[in-house]
């Protein structure tokens, strides 16, 4: 666990006018009212299209805003690491699903004390027969059968069985002690970020009939899936719109980043979710004709998406590189003012779950002041 | 903090023979063995070049790692943040230099609060005469004062002022209250992966005479730099054969990773140290036709760098490719015997510094055995 939010340097800034602009560096920011805007559109959206929530936790890895989303109406929620689940049944989240398939004897036994748990809802995933043996051989005992569901491969390539081994798995799934065969999984991780709606709405419908397809066999042999979970915050509308899906496992709408502002806006695509995460910098050099250089790198943004957008406190127009571990630099247009020596900046985060991953708390602001800190309880949880 | 290191999972497998191979996933991998060769061979190299050492924490953030490195005779450590000044503080490490302006009200707060603590040999850097003045304010009135390096940009254009401005700059450090003019730092990480030797040395020797024009205009003025402090991994044996650099802040020797093993290697110029760190990752899912997919991703290797490269485990002539926050693809060559499901491989890490600070464990193992765990007890801390 980490340490106490209140032994942050930044806690004595709580409820103090203008605590936001003068965090200790870098910081991550939540933008409370905004999340709490994207919590409820999301919820609204779910609700008019009659399916059910299960927001996945890998995006901000906070007890805090699962509840928010529980609150809101979701039914439980996913997680990519039994780290991940750990901490969600410890505060009693209800409804954790594990979407990744726990392979080695460690996860497994992992797996299985969540299992033993009084935890009500858990479920899990299979997409090979030989993890079902595993599976069954140490859950045989268990009080209660641990609901699984089978894996489809919906075009990634990650995990998941074929559409076409996925009947027999089924059935190998119902004959095994210990498990309970829940439905099906189909996470269509490559169309999240296609970026014309037509082509997106396109290959979602087409994934939609034969996952159709899937379901009726799966019904001709007696195994009617009840749940089928999957989708993500680039097709949270043509998810529903496809009426296969129960549940959708979206994640980044909560906070938004840079990857999905620009992925999705090409032909007026915008989602309509807000910007609702910052990491805060400050200006440690201003040595350079071209740029400034700040205190947030590539340990305090995640690298492997565009880079990061500077937003508040710095000029319109302005653009951000990184410069090594702990720095970065910033470049302001020509004519404007470049910020002082020690003033902090924000920027929207490039790919929201992995930076969330770098850092400890969450700096939870309403307008200027810092109202909250938020511990990122399952950073770094495997 | 983190959580004790015996509340892991792999608490389990310390001492048990073949834990290495049953370490629950993903998991930092540290060979005790190679990392002490590392750490000796650095500091005999530096021994016999008459010159100090003061490694760099930001690549291991690890109190028991540095405390082996200043058993080795190191003099110090270095901190590009304040946090991992702190943890090393807290420790006991002696001659702690942080290698980074603290330009924020907040920065300089805990700057001075480490100034007043009972620590021997702090010492920080500043560029810029803003700077100066505000340090001299916060600490005009502590019991001693602060040693303060004046840092020159060596090329970089990150941190340090230019060379003419330095002078001057001494000049303020002295005249300010508070604080000590202790020296020059110039850290040219612009020339640290530079492939070819022969430019590499010729490049280096050129920042060499640049700082021998410096210190002689320095000892003209009255204030002779007795501590010059720089140089990288990159150029571990080109920095003392300049006779400029008093010390050295070499970081990455004690791990070495694929980008300083493929940038070096170029010529034959291979460096005189060892893998010592990798991270252990399982196959999570067999189903398709090309590779297997692992359960590390972007949240347990940094992404500025080259891809992971398999080791241990793995087919020789494996090959990585990053699939997502928790998920890699393992490709083995045609003919060569899959990974089974479950099965743990380890990969060399791309980058260490950043790969590191994603983990909250080193486990470290004696060929088979998982010896001890050590905490990253500086990850995240800024």
């Amino acid at each position: 666990m980490s340490a106490s939010p209140l032994s942050s340097p930044n806690a004595r800034l709580l409820g103090r006018p203008g605590g936001r602009a003068a965090l200790d560096t870098p910081a991550l920011v939540v933008d409370r009212a905004a999340l709490d805007r994207n919590i409820a559109a999301m919820a609204a959206h779910v609700r008019a299209a009659g399916i059910a929530l299960r927001p996945h936790v890998k995006t901000h890895k906070s007890v805090v805003i699962a509840r928010r989303q529980v609150a809101a109406g979701a039914l439980g929620v996913s997680c990519v690491t039994l780290g991940e689940a750990e901490i969600m049944v410890r505060a009693n989240i209800p409804g954790v699903h594990v979407t990744s398939p726990a392979t080695t004897a460690a996860k497994i036994a992992r797996l299985v004390a969540l299992a033993r748990s009084p935890h009500r809802g858990l479920s899990a995933v299979v997409d090979h027969p030989d993890n079902v043996a595993a599976l069954s051989v140490a859950l045989r005992d268990a009080p209660a059968p641990l609901a699984v569901f089978v894996d489809v491969d919906a075009g990634q390539g990650r995990t998941g069985c074929t559409f076409d081994a996925a009947p027999k798995l089924a059935q190998v799934v119902r004959a095994a002690p210990g498990l309970a065969f829940a439905g099906i999984q189909a996470y269509a991780g490559h169309l999240q970020h296609v970026p014309a709606r037509a082509e997106r709405r396109e290959r979602t419908l087409r994934l939609a009939d034969r996952l159709r397809d899937l379901l009726q066999a799966l019904a001709r042999d007696g195994l009617p899936a009840s749940v089928v979970t999957g989708g993500g915050t680039g097709t949270f509308d043509l998810d529903p719109e496809a009426r296969i899906f129960t549940e959708l496992q979206v994640g980044s709408y909560v906070f938004m980043d840079v990857e999905y502002r620009r992925a999705l806006t090409d032909g007026r695509n915008a989602l309509p979710f807000e910007t609702a995460l910052f990491v805060a910098t400050a200006v440690v050099s201003v040595n350079q004709p071209d740029y400034v250089v700040t205190d947030a790198g590539l340990k305090s943004f995640a690298t492997d998406g565009p880079p990061p957008e500077p937003a508040r406190g710095a000029p319109p127009g302005s653009r951000y590189e990184f410069f090594g571990d702990e720095h970065g630099k910033l470049f302001v247009p020509v004519g404007a003012t470049r910020p002082a020596l020690g003033s902090v900046i924000e920027c929207v985060t490039p790919h929201c779950d992995p930076t969330v991953n770098l850092h400890d708390l969450y700096h939870v602001v309403d307008r200027d002041t810092l109202v909250e800190l938020w511990p990122v309880d399952a950073r770094g949880k495997r």
